[in-house]
């Protein structure tokens, strides 16, 4: 039940729900003596944030972060950092029609079958909104990787069934475009998908790519917190996620064993890098690479089969505001989830490097 | 630190190295009163036991399990049950040769940046033999499981590149068999594929899917502790796993929303299962599905290019006893685990159904 | 460094400096379905709050609590309760002349040691104030405990040298009294020593008697988490905490078997209540009694001998606000802790008794 | 419910019952690269063994423990390590008498109660022979923090009501003693106090104090993980402690802020230590000192009244082996739990002192 908390040593606790006053995080075990700023935590805010694109949901929220508990002249003391975020654009009202009515792809069913009851303005705890408390906490986590010369950085690797090119341009310069794509012809093809996806009161899913550089070699616990069973917690505890692969992933189960084993050379290097930066759980010093399948927006405008709490058939057309493609905006969540597990293990590594 | 324990309410805690003494598990939280015997326990573990088939590891372990705490008049009393499971047929000399060599695609390098040392006798923990306490552990969770109406089952999907049609055959009837693959043409040329990579000195890796039916809606904890996450974390703690998907998984990020939305029916039912019986991170009470990426066996034969602890660069040939394919052997970890996840969930679940 | 979170199926987080903007809770695992107001919590804090007699510190807190998440049409939901407490009175500047000298008696020296830095705004978390967070979360424990018929209830027996009759009177009646002392004549003495105290620059301590009643047996989780081991922690992580005892505590050390035992009854009752309600660490069902023993506040303004950060002598008489004895005060937040143990362990418990 | 484990960064996990099979711990946590032998484990493990004089009970036990896990080349891995020790003069039958009365004093009836069930064979898991891993594990602990230049160590301060000089003499040099009481005077007459309630049919109890000494400033982690507040759980988790005081405890509720308070000297020292080396929580880097309540036996052979499951009131006259006075006994097992509270709380401090 203390499930709205992750990690160990670095460790998140959420709060807030889609239509309620407002979202925040306690995020403690942030060392002390670290230089921070709302600054740094509004830009990745802004990176998820809706309404800065016709292709986003039109909800305005200015996502705008209050530090109120844990800095003292600007630096973190060791006492928890506490966000909060309030809800400006919110509109309870525009879900009094889905009150009784389960909305297909949605957590709807299950979590009132959980909890004997359900927050139906917009989903409340279970609505994609939940995550931008995980932004600003990841936000502070990145802070201290960077100081540690860690760097996590993701990109749309695949959207509506079009492949991107992800060696085809640097992605942190795409990391504020609307659709984190490095490759700009498929850019293109992506925001004409979404759009055809949209005019036919549809929508469409995709696949995100993370990558985190300078990772030293040595995070990840065996043999249960292996850093790629954090990662993978991590992502699949993301709404919309639907699978997660490291490295090479799946395609290593069709390879034989002399293909997908890195060679070993001198000075920690390696000749490939199929294993995703992980062997036996721990980071090997190259680069981690993880991706991420993001199933299409549950809600969509077209018609739907459903039913009601009573029981009964219900055709189902959802207005309100939501995103054609979500994709786009789970790269900052997914960044701060990894960016959380990253700082997390590698204090815990620290004990060991005294 | 505390990283060889998993679970919340059910908690499993493990010990044990390849060529030590012995390896067990500690199941703490079993509830008071369960009937429970070694049997029960024997009969997982001899489905991941070595030394069965041409196509496993030589190595002859009788995997005998002794329950020496937690039982009284052979029901559980609510105290810790600890699981004992001697090694018989250790071979440590057979490491002496890699004392300074990393072994590509294993845990050597990275575990011993880890730890500054490493236990170089066949991996120490880091060997695949940990998970025989897992199993032992995870045969208790499904004792308890099968008493609420849930099972869990998996089989091989995919082999060497070679798919199976898994609706071909009962699952459970194939629990025993060599491949766990219901589908009795393909599991041939699965045999065929690991022999060629055995004769090539190489080895071949797959695809596992679990099923598991009876799972109530209600199970799995928002936001952080979600069954998919927990379930993900489960598999990816297991070694030779690089990816799991629930439900459709990949597929899905190539499909729109009316497509893999599952529509609801009357009477809690649903008309397809794309979503793997998990929505909003919790159980909707349809079948749970799920699908894990396995890596070929790093240990080949054929010669492999590494480096020694001085850097060095080395030709590496492995002697040694080991899998060729460990896929099969992967299932009974693969649903330990998941029992393990799923009684877990159903205990914190049964705390609000009273 | 999750530090600053507290119980398992319930479990608190709280936030915040003395002198920092706001003060707050988030409190996860609460049931869905509870009934719950600002106005319940509120009750709670007003019993902790500073300036509301001549005894007390006169900071003027208002402490008004508000509800940012967690709760729907006036019911929990499943979701985390967020809870916020501004800090309208605080003086930060009144603490700039300690800024590099240790206060005797107070966190000043070691939590510089452990963090390398320190907030020196009236000791920041290290300041009693933090404890008005855990009071806004006990106040929830106790709605629901109440709805389980549990009652947690606490009272001065010893202040300043002085002790009270606890069966004088009621303690309930004197729940909002200025001394929690259900024994007239002893309060008025207690009072006197107080202000003896004050007017000689000095401050006063003394021991805090709680009492739970409706506490069915069962509660409290062998062999570690003990009801009493939970209880301990609770207590002494409160501040000016310095020992706990269980039922006669210290007093059964100097008694014989024959008379520490209490004899059992039929229906559950036992002869006498030595063991303070709990029986190798989980509850008999009897009354839970325990005695906290509270020491004189540090903060005096008499001349004391300290060192400053370079380690020179200094001499210091220390102004700003404090309260001559904190004992009072300190019933409502060993209340709340209790609570918090209380609901934690029933939930823990009801797991077993589906 | 998994409350068979204690500790966060260094985690010890305990099974086994009185009467049962073997007992054992896992301690998970050990920073690799430590030398330790199963010799000095054994040394403490002799210091709690049951049958090592007249004034215990005459259970023959030789506590020969075995490390199965956790060790290569005489060091640990980082792995976990497991400790096993098989019980050998169990003796089941003396207990069937007992299966349907509930022993006053005992955990019989509140164990019943919450597991709704109970293992009557000397109590099962509730037994005072549940400590003999806990001293096993703690003693690793030990040597890690020997290694770190701290040092723990106990004493009898008190027994069937003869109070001890504890500056009479070495602690370590009466540390094998039968009352591991420094005073000679007063051990004499403690020996006197068992011998005359063993004569009665009775049992004495008595206070423990526990020193540690070389620990740095900086330990414990605000705010509910604080050192005093974990030693006061560790203590209580102990069955027979009912009470726990830091440096002077209840005394300090007596006096006055301006003698309670240590003054701070140049160079990290304290004119005086009230507050037993810890303030706010953290290690002052002056002596921890801690006091335990010990009640006396709960199993004396005078005649008691109890009932029995069908609610009948019931004379019991216990036969059976048992310690006329547990308290020297406890003085191993108190120390082991302190080692594991210091060296987890440096393991978390270590963190920060990079």
């Amino acid at each position: 039940m203390s499930s709205n908390s992750f990690g160990t040593l670095l460790r998140v606790t959420t709060f807030g729900e889609s239509h309620g006053p407002a979202l925040g995080a306690v995020l403690d075990g942030v060392p002390a003596g670290l230089e921070l700023t709302e600054q740094a935590i509004q830009r990745d805010l802004e990176r998820r944030r809706p309404g800065t694109s016709p292709l986003h949901s039109p909800r305005q929220e200015p996502d705008r972060v209050r530090i109120v508990a844990g800095l003292f002249d600007h630096r973190t003391t060791g006492a928890p950092v506490a966000l909060l975020i309030d809800n400006c654009d919110s509109r309870p009202d525009d879900y009094e029609a889905l009150k009784d009515t389960y909305r297909p792809g949605h957590a709807d069913f299950s979590w009132e079958k959980k909890y004997g009851r359900r927050d139906h303005r917009g989903g409340g705890r279970a609505s994609g909104r939940e995550t931008v408390a995980r932004v600003a906490a990841g936000a502070i986590a990145r802070v201290w990787l960077a100081a540690q010369k860690i760097d996590v950085i993701g990109a749309v690797g695949e959207l509506g069934g079009i492949k991107a090119d992800l060696t085809a341009g640097d992605w942190h310069s795409c990391a504020d475009d609307e659709l984190r794509c490095p490759d700009a012809a498929a850019s293109q093809r992506m925001r004409e998908a979404i759009v055809d996806a949209q005019t036919a009161g549809d929508s469409v899913g995709g696949v995100v790519e993370l990558r985190a550089s300078g990772v030293p070699p040595g995070l990840g616990e065996p043999v249960f917190d292996k850093l790629d069973a954090r990662l993978a917690a991590a992502m699949l505890s993301i709404g919309a996620v639907k699978g997660v692969e490291i490295g090479d992933g799946f395609a290593l189960a069709r390879v034989r064993g002399s293909e997908s084993n890195d060679p070993l050379e001198p000075q920690g290097r390696f000749a490939s890098n199929h294993a995703g930066g992980i062997l036996g759980g721990v980071s090997s010093g190259q680069e981690v690479i993880l991706r991420l399948a993001i199933k299409p927006t549950p809600s969509i405008s077209k018609a739907q089969q459903t039913v009601d709490r009573s029981g009964t058939t219900r055709q189902l057309c959802l207005g309100g505001r939501h995103d054609p493609c979500l994709v786009p905006r789970v790269v900052a969540v997914a960044e701060a989830m990894a960016c959380l597990v990253l700082a997390d293990m590698l204090l815990l590594q620290q004990i060991r490097e005294r």
